[in-house]
């Protein structure tokens, strides 16, 4: 209990800040984001399983919430909040929904390189998006290219003293992420100290700079300021009902909030596991929908559970849910008290918040290892990340998906076929190609690495074509099944029709070493009666028996 | 030679009928059905790899024909046919491009149970678009619920002499396949001979009920004849053009282009075995694409390599391209010298022969199988059956490849994960669950009986964090990896992290029987170098090593 209020004071205090920025970038007030932050994580901590998630506003979330509100309606306009409200509402029901239906395991199918490169595209996205906020100008635009396109009509119309304050506090940022944290360190103290010290570098920019611009009266001089902020409790609001604008958000919404899901779970695995915990992938869907909704009733916008602020609760302590609800009153408690002195706060100084944040989210790192482990990995990464810079992070995630299991779909469908011998002296058996193994021009021994199915049948059926085709002599045909986890229908049909034409050109069809349950099934059918050779247990016996000694 | 020219003149008699009756199901004049059996196969014949497939008017892309062209023109109008046209002339530049793209193995992802429930619901649809030339009444629609509806109400204008005449062929129809051959071969014919006879019922039953209206005039009573053809050589036809047209058609024209393939393709492949020959997929996709673009320019419609036609062809004893070549000129002199005795036949006779032929197409025997063998299998062509019967053939389709293949990806994303124990006394080790065997407490075996990648990397992280929560003396957790025949970026990910939060329980991930192109491709990353454990050579090795004796 103590664990958990200290970790919720320490979360407080970094979330203010991140709150106003996102809330900024999603293209909403400031104070929307206060409250997507006080709510839902009280909701979450009702209902989640994870007893680290910070549950709120969170970068890549905000840059989606933008992409799909701004189609709707005009970036400060009532219409705006309403859409992002009804956006949050029908999330939280769809997230709901598929933890009540257990669904959880849809999000698998954004593979890794697929999120890589789509975390990768949205922090460029955001950084570029805040490039405007920084030079003290307006601009828009979604795409990588809109945005550059954007900015360099408005150069001209740039306010050097936001570009200069902005500046300064990036450069501030990044010495507090580089710099401080071995100071603190240096001087004395404890890795985690240092650690937390370096993650309020935000809050003291906003300290620095709020004072700057109230002393100075930057706003007078056309330095844009966050200006008042409603004092107190979030407001109860309704979201649109509007049957045409809920079918058009659908789409958005399920991408919302699958990239939401994704993002908490692997934060509260990962954080579970250190303590040798588990969280519950389909309980944590109905509490991130809860939460979800519950901001889209109290003035939110779509949250999710998001990385740094979950990170920070862990290493501050936080123990249960309870930390995530003290977090909520803390919030809350921020926006009655501390409000009013954030009006003369430049919005270039969250921007520059924003800016560094992000550029974590761009992972190099991981492009390469890809790039050396997978090219067809790579690809799927690359896809993603283009297709979400230059078209938009809904189609790029769309993409992203459908080739990703294409590429998986096309693999599998041209599976790797050995022809093996024996090891001379063991009963082992090899790749012809790779190693220097006996054969016998009577019989062909073939190994499939890959399960039987319809996709890859037909390349069976090939293979076996061929090899018959260019051996006069062949009188058996042995298939090593050991890494054949099934044979679907299609393939068994292939098997079916393989074993008919070897029949009819005087050839025997074998199997050896089939696995149980493909065994079990196969016997469902009448192709192990029927087939014209015979079932070993091993290769090594088949080979015996069918060779002369 | 001799072989191809008998067996061209056998195959020529049999498909006048087929011709006349599939381009009448195509919803297009009689003639066409000729004209599109003499030029496509003479295409075919300079491009193709089978020496026994015989290209023509087909029933179940006839069918398909008519639901596509249906919707873009009236039936009977100039412009049905010039859409026909352009249909064939852009399946025809599809199959080819697809040729030379080598794009043949895309067919595969039409599984065996999509097709029998696609062509058992072709089969019926097309014997129910037949019912109201058999009644001698007008009528229409694409789906079985519309087509039964429109007959009900046309059902009081029923011809009787059409009606009489269309039982009493179909009662000989039937008779010939099932009477006539048994009968033949007691008289001493050959299996071979008394099979091509009883093939020959069509043309008897023309014979005799062309006769028979001719004399009794039964045009005078309402019953609808062929009329008059055109006599003559193939017209030198233009397609449509036009791009709205041709954008429309692109869907349409794709599944007519992959199931003639697929049913050109699996003809060829089966006749070809039989003399341990090998036809060249994508070769086959020009030589049809080649034949589609012929039929498009001679007034022919979308053709493909037909069934019981190549089997006749090679019953007969086609042994090159040369016989449909031959063919085509057949056809040339049938339409030259035989359509002023067609005059009189009845169109009910050829709906009757087209009934006839096409309830083999529906197949209960699969059906059974299938449900017995495996329900995912036996889903997969309910679906595409209901969906074809209700929907319509394109949404059919599409929507059994859809399904197919999302169970396969929701079934290998559930991978089949056993932990294993030692049988006493052996090296082998197996399922704790179905066998007597040895385990330890601080010893884990897992053995994956799938290849991993992002779909189901998740699954294997659940299990052992599952694991891990239930064992608190866990030591070692051993993967036995011998049915894993690849590891893509997320799964490598995935192992990573478990490795990792292992490690942080004081936990040892080793694995064992790595195969080796896997090894290969984990070596490119650290993975195995970070390994907290060791890489066995077998698992028996594992276990020996980590277990104290």
């Amino acid at each position: 209990m103590v664990d958990d209020s200290v970790a919720a004071a320490i979360v407080t205090i970094m979330v203010i800040p991140q709150s106003l920025a996102y809330a900024l970038l999603a293209g909403l007030p400031p104070e929307v984001g206060l409250y997507a932050g006080m709510v839902p994580p009280i909701l979450y901590a009702m209902f989640g399983t994870s007893g680290a998630l910070a549950v709120g506003p969170v970068a890549v979330v905000s840059l989606m919430t933008a992409a799909t509100v701004g189609e709707f309606a005009q970036t400060g306009s009532a219409a705006y909040l309403d859409v992002a409200l009804a956006l949050a509402l029908i999330s939280g029901l769809m997230l709901a929904l598929m933890g009540v239906l257990r669904l959880g395991f849809l999000a698998n199918f954004l593979s890794h390189p697929v999120i890589s490169g789509f975390v990768t595209a949205s922090g460029l996205l955001i950084a570029a998006s805040q490039l405007k906020t920084l030079l003290g100008v307006g601009g828009g635009g979604h795409t990588l290219p809109e945005m550059l396109h954007s900015l360099w009509r408005e150069l001209p119309g740039t306010n050097l003293i936001t570009l200069g304050s902005g500046v300064v506090t990036v450069a501030f940022l990044f010495w507090v992420r580089q710099g401080l944290k071995p100071l603190l360190k240096q001087v004395g103290f404890s890795a985690r100290a240092a650690d937390l010290g370096a993650k309020m570098g935000p809050v003291a920019a906003i300290v620095v700079t709020t004072l700057a611009s109230a002393w100075l009266d930057w706003s007078a001089q056309g330095v844009k300021v966050v200006g008042s902020i409603p004092q107190g409790l979030p407001p109860l609001t309704m979201p649109s009902w509007n049957p045409a604008l809920w079918q058009q958000l659908l789409l958005p919404a399920l991408l919302i909030s699958i990239v939401g899901f994704v993002e908490s779970v692997s934060v509260g695995q990962t954080l579970a596991a250190r303590r040798r915990q588990r969280i519950e992938p389909n309980q944590e869907l109905v509490a991130l929908g809860a939460a979800n909704v519950g901001a889209a009733f109290t003035g939110g916008y779509p949250v999710s559970g998001g990385f740094s602020r979950s990170v920070v609760n862990f290493d501050a302590g936080a123990r249960t849910p309870g930390a995530g609800l003290m977090t909520g009153v803390g919030l809350l408690l921020a926006a009655l008290l501390l409000t009013p002195w954030l009006v003369a706060l430049p919005l270039a100084t969250l921007a520059a918040t924003i800016v560094v944040a992000v550029l974590a989210l761009v992972d190099v790192g991981t492009m390469v290892r890809t790039w050396r482990y997978s090219r067809a990995d790579f690809a799927a990464l690359m896809v993603t990340l283009l297709a979400t810079l230059l078209v938009g992070v809904e189609i790029g995630l769309v993409m992203g998906v459908v080739v990703s299991l294409l590429m998986y779909l096309a693999r599998t469908s041209q599976p790797h076929i050995a022809e093996v011998g024996q090891v001379p002296g063991t009963e082992h058996f090899r790749n012809v190609l790779r190693h220097q193994v006996l054969t016998h021009p009577a019989l062909l021994s073939l190994r499939v690495d890959e399960s039987l199915y319809f996709a890859n049948a037909r390349a069976l059926e090939d293979r076996i074509n061929e090899a018959v085709a260019q051996r006069p002599a062949l009188q058996h045909v042995v298939l090593q099944c050991s890494a054949i986890n099934d044979v679907d229908a299609s393939a068994l049909e292939s098997l079916e029709s393989i074993a008919h034409r070897l029949q009819e050109a005087g050839i025997r069809l074998h199997l050896s070493e089939v696995k149980g349950p493909v065994m079990d099934r196969l016997q469902r059918s009448d192709f192990v009666t029927n087939l014209s050779g015979q079932v070993f247990l091993t290769h090594y016996q088949a080979v015996q028996a069918l060779t002369p000694q």
